[in-house]
Order: C-alpha cells, then sequence, then structure tokens
C-alpha cells in the first residue's frame, strides 16, 4: 500500500490551504469574522479562500483529512500512534459529512476554504469544495490545528510574523518520522513561529496549555 | 451489529479476570512477583491465575480486548471517544500477538491470567490462553487499568480493601452510557474503592496523575 505514504503531509495542509489567491476577498474584509458560524459561511459561499489563521479567535481550529473507509483503521492508528502531530478532535464516520459533536450544522465538503485531492498518493486536484469528488465511504478525520492557540500567543505578548503579514504559517518537513501505522508512514512536517527569545519561554507555557492542538514546541533554536 | 453490544463490560474484565480460582498458586508464593516479566511468565505457566491487583508495583497494567479486523475501525474509535474509560496504551495490528512498544516478548494469547471467549455478544467459554482461539485478523488493543495506580494509592498511606483481602477490585455497571462508535455502545463501568473520607482528597491528587490508566475518580460520594 506504499502509493498512500506521504498522505500526512497532504493531510497538515488541506484544511487551512495555502497562501490566499490574489482573487481573495477576505483580506478586504472591514471586520474579520470572530464566529466560527460567520467564518465558514463566507467559505461556503466562496467570498473566502485564504488560510484561516488570525479568524474566530478563542475557537479550535482544525486540519481536514478524508480516508476511504477501508484505510479508516489505519489512519486512526496512525493518529493514536503520533497523537502530537495528529490530535483528533473528532472523527465523522462514513456516510456524513458533518461533525455533529464540535460543529454541528457545518458541512465537511465545502466549509474549508481549500481541498487538495489525491488519489493513490498522487495530487488531483485543488479545488474550494469536493461536493463533486464525495463518496459516501468517506471517514472524516478533524486533527487540532496549532492556528487554534495563536490568539493566546498575541494576548500574552507575541506578535506573530505571518499574521501580520496575511500569509500562512511556514512548514517544515523534518527529519524525525512518525511512528507509522498500517499503510501509513512519513516524516513530522511542523510550522515554524520566529518569537523573539526573550518570549520563548512564555511562548512555551502559552502553547503547552493547548496539547489538542499540537502544543508545545517540538524544537527551539 | 446489536449482538456485539456489551463487548466493552467484557474487554474490562478480560485481562485482570475474575476473583482467582481454589486451585490458584499466587496466593501460597512466599514473595508476590515485582517484575512484569516474572509475572507474565508465572501466569504463562499456569501457576497464576488470580488478578494481578498489586503485583509488579510501579508498572502499567492494561486490560486487554481482541475484536476481528473488520470491527476494529468501530472499536478504536470508540476508545478515541471515550478516553476516560478506555485510555489506550497499545494496539497491535492483526497478524501479530505480541505488544512490542510496551511489553516485547509477551505473548497475548497466553500472558493473562484469564480470558473471556464471546461471540456475538455470547460468552462462549473462559480459558486461561486462548492460542486455540487466536485468528491472524484479530486485533489486540490495550488498554490502560486502574491497578496501575494502586501502587501509588498505598504509598500514600491509603489502604486498599481488596487488596488487603486478596480478591478483585469491585466493579459496577453506571447508568452513565458511553459515546456509541459504530458497533460498540453500553453503559460505563467503574471500579470502587472504599476511601476514608480524609484521605478522598490525596487519593484525587494521586490518581489524577494517571490519565492514561482512567486517573481520577468519575464520582466520588
Amino acid at each position: 500500500m506504499k502509493p498512500w505514504r506521504g498522505t500526512f503531509r497532504w493531510c497538515v495542509q488541506t484544511a487551512r490551504t495555502r497562501r490566499g489567491r490574489s482573487t481573495d476577498t477576505a483580506m478586504t474584509l472591514s471586520t474579520p469574522p470572530t464566529r466560527p458560524e460567520e467564518l465558514r459561511n463566507l467559505i461556503r459561499k466562496g467570498e473566502l479562500t485564504r488560510p484561516t489563521s488570525g479568524f474566530a479567535p478563542g475557537y479550535v481550529q482544525t486540519n481536514l483529512v478524508f480516508i476511504p473507509k477501508d484505510l479508516s483503521f489505519d489512519f486512526l492508528l496512525f493518529c493514536q500512534r503520533n497523537p502530537k502531530p495528529c490530535p483528533l478532535i473528532e472523527v465523522v464516520e462514513a456516510g456524513s459529512a458533518e461533525p455533529t459533536r464540535t460543529a454541528p450544522g457545518s458541512d465537511l465538503r465545502t466549509d474549508a476554504a481549500k481541498y487538495r485531492v489525491f488519489r493513490h498518493g498522487q495530487l488531483e486536484a485543488e479545488v474550494d469544495e469536493i461536493t463533486n469528488y464525495w463518496q459516501d465511504d468517506l471517514v472524516s478525520f478533524l486533527i487540532g490545528c496549532s492556528f487554534t492557540f495563536e490568539a493566546a500567543l498575541i494576548r500574552a505578548g507575541i506578535r506573530l510574523q505571518h499574521v501580520d503579514q496575511g500569509t500562512n504559517v511556514s512548514m517544515f518537513v523534518t527529519s524525525i518520522e512518525a511512528v507509522p501505522a498500517g499503510a501509513f508512514s512519513g516524516p513530522l512536517v511542523v510550522t515554524m513561529r520566529p518569537v523573539p527569545q526573550e518570549k520563548v519561554v512564555r511562548a512555551v507555557q502559552v502553547t503547552s496549555r493547548y496539547p489538542s492542538v499540537h502544543g508545545s514546541p517540538v524544537h527551539i533554536g
């Protein structure tokens, strides 16, 4: 089942998407959305297609991965064995696209700003919604995203470069291998936020309070 | 898939088994086993068939559940949704009976003191080992057991009635429903340890340090 190698790297990028397009209207919004429903509604209407960093402060943001049911045990086990990069917020069973526990009323097929479709490890498409790609055997995994603790970092006086610049956070593929599970394996992918040395301890204190969205840094230096 | 209802209740009892038999030699051992390998070896040789409460202090003890692969996603999801009663210590994929991460060299088919075999929700047998029942499609789930924190409770000056009496801990089926997942549902089962009122706070402090083996009490009163 080698073709699926690399799916993890994909999943990290799926829900928060890549840098916004130039046609993006979100940057021109006078008041950025603060409520999750409001944010999802903008995305669903196609009015926001940029990464969601900085929006809906105080609410959990997640990455999104859809896996066919026959591989879903392997991926769930991959998450269980790698709780730091893959902390599960909710798993929606095949046949539904509504995460009733954490975001009732939402639709996972339309409410993320951008999706990447992979088939057998190959990128097939990058689209704004996946209604046409939806299969009834897809299991949805909502994995805690570090965007969640950014509001707390800012409140603690730590400025975030990518938020100031309106870009996506920097991401790096590390040399640390995740613990494999069935068809899934791959290196750990991390986000990187430059923090002034005198504020590093405070940043560790703040992020360590959020273990379900990756928590404290894997590496400082 | 209603026939599987109740599997959770079974799993809680599987690895730590029920009250020891009268032919049990463990009670006459001059020195109770303190090392996990030693304890497992006694069990494997059939020289110990009682619950393992009080043995190998300081080491994690687990409950054991074996589930056919086609139901293993549902059960893994059940554990993910119910981390308090079902904290996963290790999952061994189909085709192996050795938990290489937590107990390398052990054999899950022979190293628990007693097993209950259920088929379609019906108790079919209670045996000392399951070599004859083993199927290559069985996935093994090691779920943290509260026996783990008993040594810490005793060190904190809290006597445990069932350890003093050499019996199994009391267990109760509560009116609290676990969060269902696929084929699995059922009420929360708890262990109960009577603790003098003036030591309850200390007992909560001690047990809350062990979230991966159920942690602090669900109910006090």
